[in-house]
C-alpha cells in the first residue's frame, strides 16, 4: 500500500494511492473513522492494510498538495554515513571526511550514525534552499529510508523487520564544508530544507529492501546508480545497532546511506548550484525530485 | 524566576519556585488562566515574569514529583563537543576522540555540534540505567544548557541572547566505547536515560551565563570544577553558528560542553559503575543528582 500525506481542504490528511492510478483515497473514508496523521497510524498499518477498501472515486493526485509522508518526524532523522563501499572510498578520498584520517580508514568497522533536524524535511517538488553565504559545497545523497512502525529496544537482527512498517526515499542533502569543518556532521546535514522525503510511504509487504535499485540524477545526468544489496551494514544490522541501548519509536526514520556518485566524488567536485534539479528514483518507491533555489 | 515542570494531581504542570522557599506555585493559578507545558510558554516567559504573582500557599516541593524542566524536547538536544581547552586535551589524549587524529588537533577550530535523542531526558533524582552488555565505559559530563525562547535563523552574536530565555543543567552522559567506535557521537550519547536535565529552568534575567562555576561530584569526590568563562566557543558564537543555516526553535536546548575532569581524563579511566551517584551544581541553577542503576 502506498500512503501519502496530503493537504486536503485546508487539513493535513493521510491518503492511499490506488495501485495503477494517480488517484488518492482518504484513509478516513476508507476506514469510516477519523485517523490521525501518518505518525499516529504507523503502529496499525498492518491492520489498516487488511481492512481498507476503495469505494467512490477518490481525489486526483493533481488536485491536492502532496507533503512529505512524515512531514515532521517526532525527533531527528537517523542517518547512516559511509554505508556503501565505493562511496566510503570516494568520500574519504575527497578530503571532506572528518571520520577518517587516511584511505586505510575509509571503510567503517561499525555503523556511523548521525542525525538531521526534523524541521529539514520537505516534500517532493519543494525547493532546496541554496545556503548562500553559509556554504558553497552543496551536495546530494540518494538514500533508501526505513520507517519504524513498532517500538523496541534490544531488537536482534532476526526480528528487525518486525519493527519496520515501510520505506520511502530521502535525499540527505549536505553542506560538505560544514560537514568537514565542524567534525560532527549534524550541522552540515541539518540546514533548513536539507531533507527532501517522499513522495510517499510504501508498506513493508510490497518492498524487498535488500534488492532495490537506487538512482539519482542531477538535471539529466545520471550520477548514482546502485543497489541496496551493496549496503555495508544491512537494515537488520542497523536496527540492531541503533536499538541496542536506545528505544526505537514508531515514526523513526533511518536513512540508510548513499551509494557512490555524489558531487565530492568527482575531481574537481561538482557541487549543486541554484537551478539544479536533483531527482532520485528507488524501485517501487517512486521519484523524489527537488530543485535548488537561490 | 525558577520554573519547574511537576506532576500534580495526575497532570503535568508548570510551577514557579518562590525565591527563598521550597514551595511551588502553579503557574495556571498565578496567571489565572490555563497554561500549557513548558515548551508552550517559553516564548512568553518575559511577559509571564512581569505579571505572575504569588498568592495563597503554593504546594510543598516535597509533595510533588519534579520532572525535567523540558521533559521531552521537540527535537534532539543540541550538544557541543570539546568546548573547554583542558577537557579538549584530556579527551584527545584518552584515545576515545574520533574527531582528532593527534594532539595537535585537540582544540577545535569550529564548534563541534552533535545531538542526543530527546527521549533520553530524565529528571533530577531519576536513575541513569547502566548499559549492561552494551557499553562498559559509562562517563559523565557536567554542562550548562541554554534554552531557546525565540525562533530565529541567521542570528548574529550581538543578538544571540535575545533568543535565549533561560538556563538549566544537563549531564551529557556518554558511552565512551560507542562514541569512539561509531565515529559520529550520536549513538554513544543517546542511550535511554543519558540526558539528566534540571532541576529547573532559571530565566535569563537571573543568570550571568558567562561567569558560572560548574561543579561535578561522583559520589563524594569533586571531579569537575570550572567556570563557564573558559568556554572555547561562547554562547553567542554557538547560537550564531547553529542558526546560520538552520532555524532555532523555542524549546531547543543547547548543552554547551563539559570542562576537564571526566572519567576518561584519568589514567586509567575511571568509568561510572552501578551505584555511583553523579551530582552537578551550577551557580544559581541548582543541583542535578542522579544515581547509576544496574
Amino acid at each position: 500500500m502506498k500512503l501519502v500525506t496530503i493537504r486536503h481542504q485546508g487539513h493535513r490528511k493521510v491518503g492511499v494511492i490506488r495501485p495503477g492510478t494517480d488517484r488518492i483515497w482518504l484513509l478516513e473514508e476508507m476506514l469510516g473513522r477519523p485517523v490521525g496523521d501518518m505518525l499516529a497510524i504507523l503502529p496499525e498499518l498492518e491492520a489498516i492494510r487488511k481492512t481498507a477498501t476503495f469505494a467512490g472515486d477518490g481525489v486526483a493526485a493533481s488536485d491536492v498538495r502532496i507533503e512529505a509522508p512524515i512531514p515532521r518526524p517526532a525527533r531527528n532523522v537517523f542517518c547512516v554515513g559511509k554505508n556503501y563501499h565505493e562511496h566510503a572510498k570516494e568520500f574519504t578520498r575527497s578530503g571532506f571526511d572528518s571520520s577518517a584520517s587516511s584511505a586505510a580508514d575509509a571503510i567503517p568497522t561499525a555503523p556511523i550514525i548521525f542525525t538531521k533536524a526534523p524541521e529539514c524535511v520537505i516534500a517532493d517538488g519543494d525547493d532546496i534552499l541554496y545556503p548562500t553565504g553559509i556554504s558553497d559545497s552543496l551536495d546530494y545523497e540518494a538514500e533508501l529510508a526505513v520507517v519504524i512502525g513498532r517500538r523496541g529496544r534490544g531488537i536482534p537482527k532476526s526480528r528487525a523487520y518486525d519493527h519496520v512498517c515501510g520505506y520511502t526515499i530521502v535525499n540527505d542533502v549536505t553542506a560538505r564544508d560544514l560537514q568537514a569543518r565542524h567534525k560532527q556532521w549534524f550541522l552540515g546535514k541539518s540546514l533548513d530544507t536539507f531533507c527532501p522525503m517522499g513522495p510517499w510511504l510504501v508498506t513493508a509487504d510490497e518492498v524487498d529492501p535488500e534488492n532495490l535499485t537506487v538512482k539519482c540524477w542531477v538535471n539529466d545526468e545520471l550520477r548514482q546508480d546502485a543497489n541496496t544489496r551493496d549496503l555495508i551494514f544491512d537494515i537488520p544490522t542497523l536496527v540492531e545497532t541503533i536499538s541496542a541501548g536506545m528505544t526505537l519509536q514508531p515514526g523513526d526514520v533511518i536513512a540508510t546511506g548513499t551509494p557512490v556518485g555524489v558531487g565530492i566524488g568527482f575531481t574537481p567536485p561538482r557541487f549543486l548550484r541554484p537551478g539544479d534539479r536533483v531527482t532520485i528514483e528507488i524501485e517501487g518507491l517512486g521519484r523524489l525530485s527537488n530543485r535548488v533555489k537561490a
